[in-house]
């Protein structure tokens, strides 16, 4: 395929819609895309360097392409794995760009997700190309919302379409394209290696929701994207209370050891409130969505709100903003790891602006950050520059 | 035995520590004394005339001895039995006091239950006896709190000590005294008889609780006292939201219908809240209680409170009173039915005098009655006059 000189992609964000926790413990999740995106340019230039922009964590880089073959001597000419990691690389791109060794700070490991990518794709290419990139998100990073799963998503279909191993899928008149399910697979792959540098050991649900979007089942390891889903509007609200993901599993393992036949049971019913949810959404994208698969879904989304509490993962600052909700009408549940951090709120096609505007504004002012998107949107997206928002335009072609 | 010129009696409220709605479904539910009385007063007059005074619900009647004899004439001289309701009789009363078949409000039926309990107790006297009986509660009454079991605790135990078919236990040195075990089954009988009267079709678990006070096992129509208990400190907070048991019980229903896979877990989940409890409260009697055995107390009573929200018997008013109460640290459920009602808010040990006091004060603010009293408290007991505050002894002795 033709490489190509300039590109534009998306990808969204993930949230966990049921399931969080009860997953570790054998039980079913359902993991969503959320349409807050991340958005990358990427320009063919002639400078002989390549450069990344990152403008929401302050980052601007650029290395001479001269300096950057060298660290692939150790390669011996065999094909780079887009299924495992090259730790040597990464170890030599670590010392390369002078980052600790234990050190995983965001601005760190996207340089270094970005330069193993961009060398592993363009490693058997006669030369490596001078490259421009920018990437700006929606996403707060750090809240659970798989920001980086995005931004991996982003650099490894960008990258692949440059180098022209995947096809460049926008035709004139489109104003968004996907790849091929065998180029997605492709991508998510890529996109995997980028969140092992980053995360360590991740699940790959995150890169799997950025790649494909919808909603995926994930259940004792294995990713299984649902075949016919609604998309959902939502508020997704960041209390911005600060938590650690390792702690809250831990209290909630805890919690089961302390009282396991109190805590096996509700484990159940919380799968029960997956499986539920899955049955409903298929309902809704077959049959069309009616005012009784919303009211089940609001439903679900309070009972697993509860199951959460009862596990030990709520915070005030959650229990806050449901209230704040549901004086409105609306259902909320945590989303992700609890104990703070990040809530969805379903909004129904009946809901109205002034609820949506005033639930925001209230919000807001408890001081916590308020979105209005939606969940179970495509996955990653190949961009004409029409299809997108002057703000994103602006930001991308400005760094 | 002697019959007695005067006696003061009191018997505790109940409530439900866990179990409540989960009981309808064939679960375990932990009924308990709430410390918060009902007083009797009794004294043999020489008026020739049976009078009683209820100032809680400004209830002042009095009849002649004469015209209630009449009423017995149906009897033929069999003994009246503690065990089953003499409906010819209740039909009697009812046309005697002018009490509208249907009716059931709180003043008709406590005069019904008096004056059924005087007549049979008293049927093979050769007269019946001239009585002055005032009864005075703690209790709010219709809030699921056990008042029209403590009433009929306390009458059927007076009139069962002034006929002198139960003894008078208590010695000069005494301030309290409980009857024997055999006694306190005919106390219970009586009362139970009473509460057909008042509720139509009770479980008898109200009127047990008033007898033998601490906590008891309800399972599958099956009561069971627990032999070792501690008395826990609580709040117990009124929100006087208005709300309907049967209706509650309705929905609670709905819900396991609709979500029998959620549900069904969520119940047994209940159940083994229950269970837990009850065995903690064991250990507590037995070692001495430790803050292990609070803390786990905490937990269970907000397990259980969210595993209500979750059967749908939630309010905002106990969202709110739970949210209260947790800022100054102390762990709250609903008690009863639920959609309002009432709430116990479990205090420590360790819980400072100054702590309850403005948790009180914040409780009423928002509207709430709020008192500070005891779970797991003597069930009906015989009072020297000194044992009584002066507030109800000034009552009692009043009317």
């Amino acid at each position: 395929m033709a490489p190509v000189q300039e590109c534009l992609i998306s990808a969204p964000g993930k949230c966990i819609l049921h399931g969080e926790h009860a997953v570790v413990h054998g039980k079913v999740a359902l993991a969503v895309s959320l349409n807050l995106r991340t958005y990358l340019r990427l320009q063919v230039t002639s400078t002989a360097e390549v450069s990344i922009s990152l403008p929401n964590i302050d980052t601007f880089l650029s290395w001479d392409v001269s300096v950057l073959k060298p660290l692939l001597s150790h390669c011996k000419g065999e094909c780079r794995s887009s299924t495992e990691l090259d730790t040597e690389l990464v170890r030599k791109l670590r010392e390369f760009t002078a980052i600790a060794d234990g050190s995983t700070d965001t601005r760190s490991m996207a340089v270094l997700a970005f330069l193993y990518t961009y060398l592993c794709v363009f490693a058997h290419s006669e030369v490596l190309p001078s490259l421009k990139v920018c990437v700006w998100s929606e996403l707060p990073t750090g809240a659970g919302l798989g920001s980086s799963a995005a931004y991996s998503v982003c650099v490894s279909a960008a990258l692949l379409t440059a180098r022209g191993t995947i096809s460049s899928p926008l035709t004139q008149s489109q104003e968004t394209a996907r790849w091929s399910e065998q180029e997605l697979e492709l991508i998510n792959n890529w996109a995997f290696q980028g969140e092992k540098i980053i995360h360590g050991n991740p699940s790959g649900v995150d890169n799997a929701v950025g790649t494909w979007g919808g909603f995926l089942r994930y259940h004792a390891g294995k990713i299984t994207p649902l075949s016919r889903v609604p998309t959902l509007r939502i508020l997704l609200t960041n209390t911005k209370v600060p938590r650690s993901t390792k702690l809250l599993v831990s209290r909630v393992k805890d919690r089961i050891n302390q009282y396991p036949s109190v805590m096996a049971p509700v484990l159940e019913s919380v799968d029960a409130v997956s499986q539920i949810c899955e049955c409903t959404l298929a309902e809704m994208a077959t049959e069309g969505a009616s005012a009784k698969h919303y009211s089940t879904l609001e439903d679900l989304i309070d009972i697993n709100q509860h199951h959460l509490n009862v596990m030990g993962v709520g915070h005030t600052s959650l229990n806050t903003l449901c209230q704040v909700t549901l004086t409105h009408g609306l259902h909320s549940k945590l989303t992700g790891a609890g104990g703070g951090g990040c809530a969805i709120t379903l909004l129904t096609p009946e809901t109205d602006e002034s609820v949506v505007r005033d639930v925001m504004e209230e919000l807001k002012q408890v001081g916590f950050d308020c979105w209005e998107t939606s969940i179970g949107a495509p996955g990653v997206l190949m961009h004409s520059p029409t299809s997108l928002t002057h703000n994103v335009l602006d930001i991308l072609t400005k760094y």
